[in-house]
């Protein structure tokens, strides 16, 4: 059963791996699916390049594996906050991508200083707050996906699809398992031009919003018109 | 019609891809056709390594879908207004590759610190302003077109072959799609020693324009000696 | 003889070429026999691409050649040094990884600033003390083991699976050569990512104990629920 | 004629390709025969993957063309006046490689500050003077030849195999075009780390004399014990 969403969630773990944002295993991608209420993971701990769609594990949306041999990554709980908390999305990546998680270890938010911003992220990446001793210690990764939902209590994961988990990390997300590895693989790059950015003049300023809505808007909504209407273009 | 055209722009739209200035669809490359008064471009949206001639986009200068079943590129206005502006160019490139676009993040002109820069650039790489409201608003990519060839009323675009759009990224062009390509490529280089440079010794002056211009003349003009007097010296 | 642990440090040196970490032949791996009292080593000068389990040296614990027609590194002797000191390793690693050696070169140990760093150690990256002119003219790589050993007086090698060489470079080591590469892989990125937080805020403390004793203990130890309980998960 | 030294010129530009520090065609290597008092170099202009040893230019010492049918390299110049001065040395390489490039833009030698640096360079790299507006002017790669040239007044070329010419990059050399290569790649690992070594730490002193002499005299002279005493180990 399930066997399109491990498909699915098996290729982006791979695309993860390809796009060099995982060092060993430090990066994993999920999907989910909502009719059937279960999301599919990557195992602990396993490399990327010899996945198989069998490999991944599926679990309900509480946690209780369903599918597969294999134990689901750690951070599977994460995932499932998120999933229950952002009812529009299909997917979620987790990396410890090199500028992403410099930004996030010094616990800043990552300003929109362009338009390669702009037509990612509706505004800066945001930053959540430092986990008290409590969450730590206890329940740590659902802990983890509840100091995001409430750091997006007034935001739209719609158009801020990622964030920055302080001293840790980027988790994005999409409306597929594919799209959150290509939001990843986005921040990675906003993260670095934002870095050399600010070694460069230390004092820009975010761009005007009208830019930053130009952009945001030529991408996504109603008024688009980046892209092509259909999904693949080129198979036509 | 347009074949050799559409394979030049197919080929350098590849050439961005791997020379890996362009992550996910982030940049486009473009080649007039100046008898025939059309530009042929990327399609919107689509990944480079699949890119076969068919899937070029062929506009008239006006903008008007000559041939192609994919929406152009959304930059094609500004490429328009380029090669309307640059009457030596045969190719355009946009990337936003990562040590120019913090430079136009950060709003800075490159200045000239060294021969490499020389080699490509006769004087520093120009910033345009920034849009005003109204331009952002109304008619984005022409307008961007505009700003870029506002700022080189004073300057000669053989010369200089490239700019950065304040608070985007880098274009470049060339007498061809390929020769676009390649200065993106320089550019992309220039621009990360400048960006070096300055954290070495931020006050580093220019170099001495007699140095300058001994670089830009070995390569170009009538006196060049640089390279071989045909263009395929492997093939013979 | 000795072909299982031959094979074993080949592929980790093999591995070592592959990862990047060791421009030319600018690094080493070995790993150790307990129960047979001899160290298998990279050939001293020699390329990674090429190497065969047959152009392992295999030395015993005092250096005397047991097998193999090749010079082993002139690191050995501080290989053994540390084999002798800490009981419970199995292979070490030395590379001039660059942001590891941009700390040791510095002479700064590095601070544990996020999550990825608390994955490996459990505390700082600790830096030697430099060596003394004597030490460095008269058995100079028994001197660098011994400056290693010394450093960890009070420290848990299991624990800390690495160091900073002051002036010098990294070695880390771990449970087999394999391990030893990992750590050396792992070493790096968070060198590079502490680097980079360093310069968006110097003053970045390192993270709460709590958090680091939480992802130190996910992965290490008794209640370890990172990753799979048997060596190969994939093979099953 | 000269076989053997146009395939091992050939190969050393091949290397220099694949080595990633020329980008486009921004390097060339040579190499010299001293008993036929010839010099062959790389032809200017073209690109390395598809170099055979026929595209290679022979030209005698004072640079009169003697075999091949493509203009040699416009550096040429500079490369025979470094045969002339310099007798020991069997090959040279020019790049733009980024961060010795950084060094030459900013008008500073690299100090040594650590064991990399000690293996390959007895000393700080040092850095040309600026060239004079006559020298520019008139025979401009002679006279960059010249001024590296006086700079070795009172230092061995075999012992400081490279140089950084200001405002421009760096050169190489070494006992053939392959070493010289070699050497290329291990001044821009330097530099790098001494770029980022000193945006860690802006005081770091150079290393102990001691430190830099036992390291360089491991590897070179009389007393070398690194490596093995045959040039191919491993094909035995």
């Amino acid at each position: 059963m399930y066997e399109h969403l491990k498909q699915a969630v098996c290729e982006a773990n791979r695309m993860l791996g390809r796009a060099g944002l995982a060092p060993l295993t430090w990066g994993n991608a999920s999907g989910v699916d909502r009719a059937g209420g279960v999301a599919a993971i990557k195992p602990s701990g396993v490399g990327y390049a010899d996945l198989e769609p069998a490999h991944m594990t599926v679990v309900d949306l509480d946690g209780a594996r369903v599918e597969g041999a294999l134990n689901p990554s750690s951070d599977t709980p994460t995932h499932l906050v998120l999933y229950r908390a952002f009812e529009g999305i299909g997917g979620i990546v987790h990396t410890h991508s090199p500028y992403a998680t410099m930004f996030a270890q010094a616990c800043r938010e990552i300003p929109c200083l362009g338009t390669t911003h702009a037509d990612v992220f509706r505004g800066p990446v945001p930053l959540t707050r430092g986990l008290r001793a409590g969450e730590i210690e206890s329940d740590y990764e659902r802990g983890t996906g509840r100091a995001i939902a409430e750091r997006f209590a007034n935001l739209d994961p719609a158009a801020v699809p990622g964030v920055l988990v302080a001293h840790h990390g980027p988790f994005t997300w999409g409306v597929s398992a594919a799209a959150a590895v290509e939001n990843a693989v986005a921040l990675e790059a906003i993260a670095r031009m934002a870095w050399g950015t600010l070694r460069l003049a230390p004092d820009t300023a975010p761009v005007d919003p009208a830019l930053l809505e130009k952009h945001y808007t030529r991408k996504h909504g109603a008024r688009a018109y980046y892209g092509q209407r259909n999904e693949e273009p080129l198979s036509e």
